[in-house]
Formats: C-alpha cells, sequence, structure tokens
C-alpha cells in the first residue's frame, strides 16, 4: 500500500477508521518553525464531525498528540510524528456489513485485493477517517506557509444542484453552516441537504480552492507539474470524481484569443494581467493566485434501502445504519485546504 | 526537475524539443516481453504533425532508434533506452520570441524559475515535443497489456463548441480525421477548425478515455489511488486543464441513490451493475471499464496579433509565427491512450 | 532528514532518544501474515539495555505498543505503526553537555546542520535509542522470512584484541554473555572488557552476520546489488566503521583461481561448491550462505576524563557522566539482525 | 531491475557491454554550471582498457555523445542525456560460453533470475562496461564540485600482496602505471602482475579514496548518513567485496580513549584535530577529509584452465578467452572517484 504523500515534504499516515488510533509521521519539514498545537488542533476541530446536524453523529473529541520532532515549541528537522485516539469507534456496528459489497464503496475492491484480510470496520483503510491525519499535516504546512505569506482557501461553490455566485470575496463563508460565501445560495444548500435527508439520501457538491502569495517558478515542467501534483492530492480525498484549474472545462468552449492570459508590468515584475490559467503556465505557477475546483460525488451510504450483493452471490436489501453524513462536502474544505497546503510546501521545498 | 514518471514501471525523458534529439529510458519493463517496433513506430506516427491539414507544419521523419533492453526481439529485464532525432528542428525560427513573455506559455515561468539558462527554443522541455518519448513507452507498455486483455482507447468528444453524442461503440473514429466516432460532429469539429484557423484563432476539446479489460484490485486505497495517478498522469499533458473520473462533475448534481453503483452476480463472480464511478471505488479498480475524460484548453500560439510583454518590460504586438496546430485535440488523442498505458501498467505490476 | 529505509518494504522511524517515545512505521509488509507480539517483544528485550554488568544502566521496560496494521492477529496490508515509551529517559542529565562538542560524537555537526535547533538531549535522533526501533521492525520481518525458511544469525567475532576462532556451528552462544559462539574467547573478552570499565575506557569489535536459506536471485544487477544494500544497512548503525562479504578485504592477498567459486550439482540443481563470495556474486544472491562481517569502533562515550571544546571555543575537561556501555557490540548483534532482515525482506519483495 | 542511483542529483543508466551502446541520462544538476566537454572525455579516457600492457586488448574509443541539457556550453536543468557507442563489441566471442555459469560470475545468478532472457553477452548489465556511464556522471559531478573547491582523489594502496606505503601527498601517482603514488611499492606491484599474467591467473587490490574540502553538515543522521551512501556507491562497483571510513577495521583494535577525535579552534572555526573517524561523526560530515578503502577481489576471469558447470550440469574445463584484466585495480580508480562524486553532490544538493 502506499500511505506516504510527497517528495521533500512527506507524510506517512497509519491507523484503521475503527482501530485504536489514525495518525502520521511528517518528514522534511523546515527546521526551527515555531508551532501553535493550538492551531493545529483548531483545524482538526473544523473537519470534525458533528459539526451540524447534517453530519456523522460520531463524536470523537479528535485530541492531536505530538509524540516527537518538536523541542521547546519549534521544529528541530527530526520527524513529528502524531495521533489521534479513536475514542468513538463501535467496531460493532460494522459486523452487519461484513458480508455485503455495499454500493459504490471499496468494501468489494478490497475483499478482492486483500484476499479477505483487511479490516472490514468502517472501510479500515479506505474510511474517511484517514483524512483527519491530513489535516493535522496540512495545519502544520500552513504555519509555516504563512510565514512566506502563502495563504490557503476553500469555500463550497455547489451542493446537489444549488450553485453559488462568487466574488473574490469569501469573508461570508464564516456565517454559513456550510461554509458557502454566497449567503443566498447557503440557504437554499441547508434547505436542500435537509430534504435529502427526509427523503433517506444524500448529495455532493463542489469545493473551490484558492492559493494566495506563490512565488512564480512552483512545480516543474515535465512530470511534477503543480497542478499534476495538486490534482493528484485532490483525488486522494475520498468521494472526489473530478479536478479542473483555472477556467478548466469551460475552457473548452472558448477559442485561444479569448482565454490566452498576457503579462503586464506591475511597479517593476512582470505579472499575468489576467488568470484564466488558474495560477499556472506550463505546469509553473505564475504569480497569479492558483484556483482550483473539486467534485464530489453523493456520500454513497444512504439510510433509504438498497439491493446489495453478499458474499455468498445473494441480493440483500440493506439500509446503512452507520453514522454517515447527508452531506460531507462542508467538512471536505478544511481536508481540501489541507491536501493543498502540502502539495504547496512540497512544491516550495522542491524549488528549494 | 522531475523527468520520471512511475514507481515499479518507470520512464525516464530527456531532450529539447529544439536540440538534436528527444528520447527516453523504460526502466521496469517485465522480462521476456516480444516487442514488434513496428506497432511502436506506428503509435508514433498517429500522433505525428502533418496528420492533416489543421495540424502543425513540422515535418519530422520522427523514427524511432531503440537503443538498448532489447535482445533477440524481446525484453530482458535491462532499462530500454530510445531516441528520436529531431530532424526539422529550426531553432533560428525562435530567436525573434526569445526576449517576450507569450501568452499562455511557460516562458515566463521558466525564464524566472532558471535564471534565463534554460533553452528558449521552441518550448525547450516544456514543449509538447517531449510527448513523442512518452508515445513510444506507451506503446510498449501497450504491447505488454495487450497480453493481458487489457485494451486502452481514447477518441475526440468535444471540439470548442461542437460536442459529439459517443455511444460504446468507437469504431467509427477511423474515419474521422479528428478522431470523433460520431461523424456528424467530426464533420462539425472540421468546420469549426476551419473556421478557427481562418480567423488566425485556436480551439481545445475534450478527449475521453476508455479501459477495457482491468482485473479488480489496481491503485492503492491511500495515496496512489488509481485514478489519482491517472489524474497526475493526465495533467501532465500539455495544456490540459480538467479532468473527471466515470460520472465526474455531473455526479455532483445526482443524489446517492441514483448513481450508486451496486453489483450482480455474472457466472460466479461479482461485477458492477452500473458504471456511474468510471471503473474505480475507493481508488481500487472494480472490474468495470475505466472510463475518464480529459479537457484541453486551445493551443495558446495563434496567428492573429496579440499585444505580449517583453523582457524589458515593454508591450510589443507579435503574431505567432511557429507552425502550430490550430488544434492539437486530436493528435493528443494518442498522447492520452499513452499515458493511461503507463498508469496502467505501473499499477498492475505494483499489485504484483 | 532521511529517516525511511527500504525500497518495497519500508520502515519509517521518529522519536528521539531523551523525547517522550521512539517508533515507527512498517509499510509493504505481506498480506495475512499471523504476527506472534511476544517474539517482537523478545528481540527487544535482547537488545536491551541492561542485560549485563557491563552495559548501560538504563533501564526502560521498551514495551512495544502496536498501533496499528494488525486485525485478528494478522496483517493487514495497511502500515503497521508502533511505538516504545521512553520510560527512563532523563533529560536534564545532558544540560551539563549541551555545551561542548563530545569528542567522535554527532553533536558538532549537528549542532551545525541544524544551526542549533535540534535535541541535544542524548544525542536525539542520533543516538543508539532510534535502532530499538530497527528491533521491531526487523522482529516483524523475521517472522515473514521464517515462513519462507530464511534464517538470519549474527554473533560476537572479536571484541578489543580479542579474536574468536568461528565454526559454522554458533550454538554455544546462547552461553556467552557476549554473545560469542567461542566460549574460551567469549572468557577473554569478558575480561578485558571489565579491564576496560577498571580503566574507565571503552572498546569496539566486530558482528559476524549469516543468512541462510535465500534463494537465488535477489538482488539487483546495478544499483540495488544484495550486498550494496546490505552495507548501507549497516552503516546505518551507530559506530559502524567497516562492512566485508564473504572473505572481503582477505581475497586481495589470493588469487583469483584461489578464491573463485564454481558450481556443482546437488541433486538436479546448481550451487556454488565453495564460498568465498559470502553468497553474493554480481550483486546477486546465489544460493550459498550471505556471509558478511561489520567492524564497530568503541563507544565514544569514556568515563576517564578527556579534554573537550565547548561552543565557545574554550576547552573544557569533561568525563561522560551518561549511562553509556563499556562495549555496546554484544547488544548491537540484535541489531545486525534487524537490520538484515529488514534488507532481506526488502530483496525478497523486490523480486516479486 | 534497479538502474537509478542517487536521490536529488540521480542518475539512470542503459545500455549492455556487447549491446550497440552504454549511456546515461543524469536529473538534477545544477543550473547554469558551464562545462569542459573535454575534462569529461578526458575522466572517460583514464578508465578505458588498453591504457598499460596489463588491461584487456578491449580498445574502444569510448567517444562520450551528449544528447541533451546542454545549452550554450551550459547546464540548463534539463536532464543530461548522454551515450558512448561499443565501437569493438565482438559478440560472437561469447557464444562459447553461453551454456556455461563461470566461476564468481553473476552468469549463474542471472540465469536463473531472468529466466534465460538476458543478454549473456559479456555479462550485459552486470558488466563492468557500465562503469563507464558513471565515469561521466562522475565527470559532471567534479565540475560543479570543483567550484566549491571540493577535490575527489583516489589511488591504489595494495595489489596482491604488496602492500603501500602512503603519506598525504599522492602526486608521485602520475609516475606510477599502476596508480600507486608510493613508487618503490608501484615497481613491485607490477612485478607481481607481471607474474600473475604468466601464471594465467589475476591479482585484487585496494583503492584508497580522499574527499578534500566538504563542508560540515553532508548526510543525514539516521538512514542516509553519509558514509552508508559511500559504501553503497562502492559496493555497486564490480568485484567490491569490503569498505572501510577512516580506521575501519583497525580501530576494533584499540580503546576509545586512542581513536576518539576531539576538536579545536582553527581561527574561529571549530575543527576536529585528529580525523580517525576519516570525515564523519554520527554520519555527517565534520570537515575533515573524507577518507575510505575499498577492498576489491581479484578478478574471477583467468586464463588458466577451470572446471566450470553448464546448463546441462555437465562440468566442462574452459580457460576464460575473453579480453580481460589481469589485474583491473588501477582502472577502478577512475570508477572510485567517480561514485564518490555522485555521492557527494547528491550530499550536497541535499542539504540545500
Amino acid at each position: 500500500m502506499s500511505n506516504t504523500f510527497g517528495n521533500i515534504f512527506r507524510l506517512t499516515t497509519f491507523g484503521e477508521s475503527h482501530g485504536e488510533v489514525v495518525g502520521g509521521v511528517i518528514d522534511g519539514f523546515p527546521v526551527g518553525v515555531p508551532i501553535d498545537l493550538n492551531k493545529v488542533q483548531s483545524e482538526v476541530d473544523s473537519r470534525r464531525t458533528g459539526q451540524n446536524g447534517f453530519s456523522s453523529q460520531r463524536n470523537e473529541k479528535d485530541r492531536v498528540e505530538v509524540l516527537s520532532g518538536l523541542f521547546k515549541g519549534c521544529t528541530t528537522g527530526a520527524p513529528i510524528a502524531f495521533m489521534i485516539k479513536n475514542d468513538d469507534a463501535r467496531p460493532n456496528d460494522y459486523e452487519a456489513i461484513r458480508n455485503i459489497y455495499r454500493p459504490s464503496h471499496a468494501d468489494f475492491c478490497y475483499y478482492t485485493k486483500y484476499k479477505g484480510f483487511a479490516d472490514y470496520r468502517g472501510g479500515g483503510r479506505a474510511s474517511a477517517r484517514e483524512t483527519v491525519s491530513w489535516v493535522v499535516a496540512g495545519a502544520f504546512a500552513q504555519q509555516y506557509l504563512e510565514t512566506k505569506s502563502i495563504e490557503i482557501d476553500a469555500c463550497v461553490s455547489q451542493i446537489g444542484q444549488v450553485r453559488a455566485e462568487l466574488t473574490d470575496d469569501w469573508s461570508d463563508m464564516s456565517d454559513s453552516e456550510v461554509r458557502c460565501p454566497d449567503l443566498q445560495a447557503s440557504r437554499e444548500m441547508m434547505a436542500a441537504i435537509g430534504q435529502a435527508k427526509t427523503d433517506g439520501d444524500s448529495l455532493g457538491g463542489i469545493v473551490n480552492g484558492r492559493i494566495k502569495g506563490l512565488p512564480v517558478g512552483l512545480g516543474e515542467p515535465v512530470f511534477d507539474k503543480f497542478h499534476a501534483m495538486l490534482a493528484k492530492a485532490m483525488f486522494s480525498i475520498n468521494a472526489v470524481k473530478g479536478f479542473e484549474i483555472g477556467d478548466g472545462f469551460d475552457m473548452v468552449s472558448h477559442r485561444g484569443s479569448e482565454v490566452n492570459d498576457g503579462f503586464e508590468m506591475k511597479g517593476d515584475v512582470a505579472v499575468p494581467s489576467t488568470n484564466h490559467s488558474g495560477g499556472v503556465m506550463g505546469g509553473i505557477t505564475d504569480g497569479a493566485d492558483v484556483t482550483f475546483r473539486v467534485a464530489f460525488k453523493p456520500t454513497p451510504s444512504v439510510s433509504k434501502e438498497q439491493t446489495v450483493l453478499n458474499h455468498d452471490g445473494k441480493i440483500e436489501s440493506v439500509s446503512c445504519k452507520g453514522r454517515h453524513d447527508v452531506c460531507f462536502v462542508p467538512r471536505a474544505v478544511t481536508v481540501v485546504k489541507a491536501m493543498a497546503a502540502l502539495v504547496t510546501l512540497d512544491a516550495l521545498l522542491m524549488k528549494q
């Protein structure tokens, strides 16, 4: 299994959804950086389940314990290991689904790939529980990036069929339970989620990401293009089915002369004068904001009854009794930010 | 620079657009596989410029020379090095653009990143010329995959604003100059390209990819998910701005119960009964066809005049006199197939 | 920092000598292998300090806690994280040496490399405490190797100036406090250690290693030769200054015809008829026992007074008051076995 | 197969001993370094066969052709590909040995590992011919290292039973056909080689290496210790059976107080006052000269008759008719320098 992410700045993760702990080891973090562990905890809290009425009812405390790599509050260059206890795991909940292939879940692929030895409880390594470790590592990365005036942000731009109108100002997001800065759309999204809950169904959505303050020159010209690394990071997140950079799929319908980004002088520095490209030209950051969009499918676990195949080849009728989100997209905002931070720090260190 | 692609099956490439050669070294190829070099050449030919009236006028012979790794027609387990001479390079054509930042090109980023030492001729390493090496490696990979009954295909589904209606049967593609199996759409695409040429402009498009015959279990559950590796591969191709797997962005507007893929028995084997997921669940192939779509922006080089910034911070008016495609998307079909083959073979070997 | 060892089978370690824990994450371990954790603990115990009167007086309980990757007693293919608490750490002991460069220690290099941010207590990451994590991973590896009838062993063949006469039978080692199967030499080694202790000095030694039961074909012909990987593993162990495979340095004084290993039939299999090469020809295992020797310098920490330079450039007179072994070579036997197991399992998986 | 060496500065090689070419791709070389290709050629010439009466009679011109990565005489940051044609290959010479397992050669291991598909001519990838590519890459690396005042040297200190007395001054080496600065020993070595030739036999030897001018802080504390990387590099060279750093195996017989290296002030910089450690403490360079010794076994190919096993399990009597060195150790001096340069540049870039 591939449990390590990154080239110079690397995260190796471990732990199963319903085992004792999840955690990770960060390697390659710059030396001598003061770390505020409260900020790390606060990112983890912002990802946590139970934050609103529409999320899963798991109620973990999710306390981050740092095991190594800090000395007198600063990074030492040694690996930073951390773990989070799974306080609220209820592995027995999953005995019921032990012998079925849940629709659009990894159960079937896991069972076949690992010859039945995988930990079937709550998805094991495949569970979105894994992403809590990414959020911890991302929070470390963001603290370093902030010292370089690099700022990473993300928000919800669509849930189900409700599309937000976004401007550059995302500050209203803090007033939105679904993390959408368009507050009118936010209310409609809440209503759509409520209706889906009533119907025992689930919804997907789109998260927009933005990285401000990047220097020119991150990313490699051939195989580690900045946006290629970013795409790989985003497709690592559970339920992601699409990724686009800049104007993305929409550029297909335009001619070159309409979407080409030229340059202009800003003081004595050349900068892009428009940003259809999303901050990346030829795979390398151009100094403009990196902008991207990530499409999430609806949660595959729905409480309405579905017919499923069991390991004996028989059809059963099942409704998912686990604690699952009707729409996890608002929580995914935190994970998108974290993965963007991992890629950005790695690219920054690769450049140096 | 990152010039190596893959984990177990790896391609390392070299060469500049207007240097003497481009080429690569394939490492990790299975032992004892008979290789038909004519088929390799034929893939390279299918990518070649000059294949129709709308492509770049470079007319390289593009003969693949294999330098090592084959013995009596079979792979030996030793690295397979190959090169292709750049017969038709005209580096002097590029002296004119030496001091400008072409819009939406890598020039500006390169110049900044490599402090002026990069080879500016024709994009150097950033040029799409590089992809000829990927096609060679992909053609080797495809010959092995065929022995496992794995079949990789790709076609054009959109050019500019012309969208094709695709069925599962892509056989009519061979009658289409733009590699679109919907022949009615194909004719409209040709017309759109013709009009763009007249206007001195350029067009983008979408390439659909499909991998048939994959076993269940390719890809890793956490950081080397099959579709994450595929996404990274596709975003390595010049001008790609979007990627989606299965129903992709369209899944966002549907509820879970509408797009969940269940399982059914086919003989005594469990198989997915629908394929919204695009052949991948939880990052691991599920035995269904892997289906994906790749969005290409229009060629940034247009022959109509554009205002550009030069290295002295002055605005010039320039029209790209190089030999460039009005729409390179039909040629990109070959590159998409090649990159899909590299990922598939790598994932297959990672599983073993 | 490089904190990961191995290619397919990989160990990533963390923790400082006098921090809270040391530990590691094992990735790439085969699926479905039953693990006896008592055996793992028993390897750790055999490395532990305090095993005889001549070792360091640290008296840690060194209990291995496995955090992930096992389910119902078997490996699942998920990463295996583990940690060992540093119960007996006394970081304050080290305040005294905070401002000096101990002779032949990493202090000076660390201080310069990490700009003063490194954890100076007890050597931090550079401490031999780190090797306890290697022993845990090695114990996991050995349990898998045993299922393939591969057996790894090591013993002491020299301490200070006392050289043992070794035969192929190492069974008497269990009766030797210094792990030397030549019991006469063992007694002399004990005496030499006793004398060095009285003198406030320290001793080095040589550990011989042996791997039985390897299949033909482990190791790669060019850059991952089996014995090159083994050498790198051994030089990772603190205080190692020399490594030789087979007859090693002694082969230099012989002619080719004297030390060439031919082949003979054993039943219907070709096998080497002699073993000057140490089980490796051209970098690849040949089916004979892999035999090697590892030279350890004496512990640099000695209790007799030494003059040392402090950070202010002044000379001080210091005697190492820490708890250090007079001769750690007997304990290193366990570490040599562990590192040999990591390399062997990695090479075995690389072959597959 | 593992055909790539290095972490940040990486060499990937290709080609077989008796195929058309050997060559490599250098990736990660610093940008903007002027390269003198005559110096590269001159290193290759110094390794070449036929330099004295005792070496193999192959008489290749060994012209280095650089295929990419240089522009106007400087490195561009793009991969540097190169190749050397095998002008004097006589593959048919090897048909005779096609069906035997030559003693102490890789034939047997290769045949078993690659199921008979390997290129058997002249050792294929296992041949020392491969090292010519290392010498090219090393020559590039040395040109960069020289700009940092880092100087790498190597010489012969023993051939067969003749040991040289070495001082720090190796300048007389240029007067020695066997590259030994002790000219008295050099004459005896020549005589010993002459006698071995007469007897149809072969000799091994020891090469001493030295790296001057390294900054403090190269190498990593745990798994990429500087001398561990160096050891792995040296054991990659054909016929190497032993490696030691600093006083190496000799330290075993001394007490800690005798071989500890303290520090003293040199101007306002702390430097080691002695150098038993060989320039490395705790895996990290300490600013003293890195000194090491590499043991080579005698060439396994001898012209006197040997009995060998063939693929049918029968014993044949064979004398090696190929063109082989009686003693290749003087030529290995160039290869030792090259590999030391690859490791040094990689460690230097890892530090940055």
